[in-house]
């Protein structure tokens, strides 16, 4: 089979991969096991067809608390002639599951007679009355659940494939059966490699990279219903990765081998692959993820096998899969190309996401040759489902969790402008997106607060940093319930006013006061090179990191620069934008820059010292039409809750008296 | 507190519920618990946020292999006017991964140099090369992931209450930790009780019940993620009962009494409530399951405890929810009463089904008294969505089986007409509905066997026995995809075609044949009767058991009835209709009946003995517009398929030489 070093289209390398298994004979069930039927095989796919072995009731069965009778003796009984039925002989007491005694064939409930005593006359004690009376005749079979009512025997219960619940344990226990016959696990063994690979919990130096990808893949292996097992790392070592993986050959249904699966000169991958056995694909026009390897690995034979069989058995090879390194093409490579092959050895539909269509918030660029999963955040604002593409970097898993979906560019797509409709395939369900508050607009870390007080209040919160400016354009566009906005007008000197009449005109919305914040510049333990004030930053050896145009604090800068008469050309490093006050503090910590505008929380939380210069507030710019939403509802609440503020309060920096504020209404 | 034995509106018993658990201090997370960060904790419920205690990445890395350079050094390379780096100085070998080297600030992908020799060379080996050509500047911080880019210290990486995920783990995991603080498991006790009650997989005698209420509550329990423990069965005996109440309440934080809960002689479990703590609610107006109890069992106070203390904590009371017997209400009282006050144990959201907005086929009866759970059947007919009530019966586990969805009838509706649109609560994805195949009318034993044919073909099939009218009837209202249907007309001794010429005026369908089969009485073993044809029916001591009108048996029936001369009044037991033909075997093997007309099947099905009278054809009645659709392939496949033919063929009195002959398109 011909070996591939470059991409190839995704629908191709499935097809390989499948025809391959087919031709191995791996393309089905993988085998069967008979469990006893109890709660732990829910989630187990049915292996064959459950069919009734014996009816439900098995019997004719009284369905209330009363009196089995033959409906012909109650004909003619009225409401003004009523009818005395003998016990014994006409009615006899039945509880709600006794079988209708021989003869009988219905049932009168128990609060639809009279009792009468042995003399004739009504008894306070219903449990030994000589006689009944009744006001009404019923119909035969009245309030009796005929044998069969749930099931007869012999009839389908549940197809071959059915994914069991609770309820369905019910149905097959109903149908006679103890035991059930389900699909076998598949084994999948999880193999991370790299030398630079550290273990989850570790010290970190630089260069070390968590091996947490092992972690994510056995869970996401588990979740599909297989039997992941995680191996400890090897390092980058040719021979020692073979060794590993040909031992694991021996025990699983499929290898996962995780990173080395580029071209690089310490990505073994594709050569172990080769050595063990079949390389089918390197390489899958798929982004992220596009160095997955897919290919077999020969088992080595055992005594009494023929060795030199000329046709592969389902037991002479196993399947292997280079997955990428970088976390988000891992989880992916996982996605796209297990869950299938999962699927298929047990016997169940694959996955299938929930689909909405929404409109892009923003253009998202492709470059077209490959399968492009970009991974949106998405919220109902006002009639309008959006999408807003979320960070592309692969190594960025924050962008995964913080996804509700995926949609899919396929190949040959240059890219989709925004605005455009897009099918989202959903990590959610549907509903949850009505909860979810969109709020773009400048940074603080208060938000990160708001975040996880409305989560206690069932909402979600998806915020976007964009800066002030940005959050006022996306309102204006109808993308945002709100923005958190910061801009000081250098003229009249105060706050988001005068912005919001010049970016939002005719859109009413309220201004809220979420926080007084000190802005100040963010250095370097011990300040090191002596930063006091704005002068500072045009010496030739101080390098600055700025905020991204449109930002509330580069407003605020630019305002002081000019108040002080300091030119920005002048400053190193007003060109290197960051897009929030953590990426300003990010950027000192790691001696990229010596200084930054920014917010006192930020410098603290990196552990960085912080002067401090100006006093701003920071409000919410909420579209009136959201403020009295039931959407919105619960931050308002929060805005007065006191332990929201004193945890606000705790923050370095901020200043809650102004919290909540109805500034103005505009 | 006031006891109540009447039911109380649902809200009003939730209500009830919720403020005497506040009272008791049992209305928020039981309790925490610190877990290792491994595979293992997916599913379980954040107790805290997550906040990142490092950066990801926590350095400035390579995001590609190739080579770290100063971007400002690369200014001015051209394609015309090459530059060149040399290595160790303005150029250093890097990994993806690696740290970038001090003073370096962006990196050239090693596919974008050329790798010269110490002459200066291009030099085939480009691991060792002595310096680097240059094609093209570079902007800083090209290709390199900042420190930070994924999450920056101190940011909120996932909030409380959140379920975790397979990549949560990861971000988890590049936050810093190894470890996650997670809600403890609610532990629910389940006892069930009855002592007609027998364990599942026992031989049945009648009267005998078995006990997989407690298997079904269990698996229910576990999948909300709570701790089941499933107790044996205690027999209707009030002491033990108590006993056995009292010992679970020491060790498990809920209580589920299954059975015992309405008002009967027999039903305990509200005087066992009232006995060991306090009985809130005694029935509650929801159907099914209205005969619910809730209360709280006292816990026997510990040696060191005060047990006259006044004010009740959290530990000296468990709630005790009784649930009745029938297998369809003890499943939804566990989804409307135990699932939302797990979810508040455990942190997190109540969990919400998907919904849609479907037409119902039929009309629904409803009390009024109660908010009502209707199960239905969900699929899509042409561009319609539409809802086909189930069975509404508590003890027909079956129907919960089948169940697509729960539609609502809040107290007050006294019912819906066909036709009327309504909300279901969907147990299935909504794309599941798009596999679904809508079969109504005639039953056949043969429709199990395609039901499970279509399974394995990625298709559902919905089918609902009315009889062949039945079906034409919801062909013509667009309420199926295809009818089975055996109408013999009288006049011309042709099956359907008459039949549809009437009944689909201007509707194109395909007649295709499904089977040719034996019609005849089904008797008991051995014919006791000695009932040999259709003028055995008018014997006094014969008693018939009939089919619906509508269905094809009994046009065939009414034909022979007519040829013959016979007058249906003289049957005993003509006016018994049952739906199917396992219904009227059912019917026989009880002894409801002696006789009653059917297939060869059925009578075998419950080892019966049959009497064989005529040959009919049973066809398919499918619509053009269907006919050709994605949906019905498969169908179309398996008529055609040697094994499904030879599965047809095994049962007895099937004859397959017509299976998907074309008879018509009419």
């Amino acid at each position: 089979m011909s070996v591939y070093l470059h991409d190839i289209p995704l629908p191709e390398a499935k097809t390989r991969l499948e025809s391959a298994l087919r031709q191995s004979g791996l393309w089905h069930v993988l085998g069967t096991e008979i469990l006893p039927l109890d709660e732990r095989v829910v989630g187990r796919v049915l292996a064959e067809p459950v069919w009734a072995r014996v009816s439900s009731p098995h019997y004719h069965a009284s369905a209330m608390d009363g009196f089995a009778v033959r409906a012909v003796e109650t004909n003619g009984a009225l409401a003004t002639a009523p009818l005395v039925l003998m016990l014994g002989k006409q009615a006899r007491y039945v509880d709600t599951g006794d079988p209708l005694p021989d003869g009988f064939d219905a049932v009168i409930p128990i609060e639809n007679v009279e009792a009468l005593d042995a003399r004739g006359e009504l008894s306070p004690e219903i449990r030994d009355p000589t006689s009944v009376r009744i006001r009404a005749s019923v119909a035969p079979w009245s309030h009796v659940r005929p044998l069969g009512e749930d099931m007869v025997a012999t009839q389908l219960v549940l197809p071959a494939g059915q994914v069991l619940r609770p309820v369905d344990l019910g149905a097959i226990a109903a149908a006679g059966h103890m035991q059930v016959s389900v699909t076998r696990k598949p084994r999948v063994a999880i193999l991370p490699t790299g030398t630079e690979l550290v273990p989850v919990g570790s010290d970190l130096k630089p260069g070390d990279i968590l091996e947490y990808n092992s972690l994510v893949m056995a869970a996401q292996v588990n979740a599909m219903g297989a039997q992941a097992t995680r191996f400890p790392i090897t390092p980058d070592d040719f021979n020692l990765i073979c060794q590993h993986v040909q031992q694991t050959a021996q025990e699983f249904d499929l290898i996962l081998l995780n990173a080395g699966s580029s071209a690089g000169a310490e990505d073994f991958s594709a050569r172990v692959v080769e050595k063990l056995g079949t390389l089918l694909v390197h390489g899958v026009a798929v982004r992220p993820g596009h160095p997955v390897i897919m290919g077999f690995v020969n088992r080595e034979s055992k005594a009494g096998e023929a060795p030199d069989s000329q046709l592969p058995t389902p037991n002479s090879q196993v399947p292997i899969i280079g997955v990428p390194g970088y976390p988000v093409s891992a989880a992916l490579t996982v996605e796209i190309f297990v869950e299938p092959l999962l699927a298929r050895w047990l016997g169940r539909r694959p996955a299938e996401l929930p689909t909405v269509s929404a409109s892009l918030t923003r253009k998202i660029a492709s470059p077209g040759g490959d399968d492009d999963y970009v991974r949106v955040a998405v919220g109902k604002v006002g009639e309008r489902l959006l999408a807003a593409p979320l960070s592309r970097g692969a190594g960025v898993i924050s962008s995964l969790v913080r996804a509700d979906g995926l949609v899919v560019l396929p190949r040959g797509t240059q890219g989709l402008e925004a605005g455009e409709r897009v099918l989202v395939h959903l990590y959610r369900q549907p509903a949850d997106l009505e909860r979810t508050i969109f709020c773009i607009g400048s940074h603080d870390l208060t938000l990160d607060l708001l975040a996880q007080f409305l989560a206690e209040h069932d909402r979600r919160f998806a915020s976007a940093n964009v800066g002030s400016l940005g959050g006022l354009v996306a309102l204006r566009r109808g993308e945002a319930h709100l923005a958190g906005s910061h801009l000081l007008d250098p003229e009249t000197g105060e706050y988001n006013l005068s912005y919001i009449k010049q970016y939002l005109p005719g859109v009413p919305v309220h201004l809220v006061a979420l926080v007084g914040r000190e802005q100040g510049l963010i250095v370097r333990r011990n300040n090191p090179k002596n930063i006091k004030g704005l002068e500072d930053l045009v010496r030739s050896e101080v390098e600055f990191v700025n905020r991204q145009r449109g930002a509330g604090t580069r407003v605020l800068l630019d305002y002081h620069l000019n108040l002080k008469g300091i030119a920005p050309e002048g400053i190193l490093g007003y060109n290197q934008e960051e897009y929030t006050h953590l990426g300003v503090a990010a950027a000192v910590a790691s001696g990229r820059a010596d200084c930054g505008l920014g917010i006192a929380a930020a410098a603290k939380a990196l552990d960085l010292d912080f002067v401090p210069l100006f006093q701003e507030r920071y409000d919410l710019v909420i579209p009136k039409v959201y403020a009295g939403s039931d959407l919105l509802a619960p931050l308002f609440e929060i805005l007065h809750d006191d332990i929201f503020r004193q945890s606000v309060a705790a923050l370095p920096g901020y200043d809650v008296e102004p919290m909540g504020k109805l500034i103005a209404e505009v």
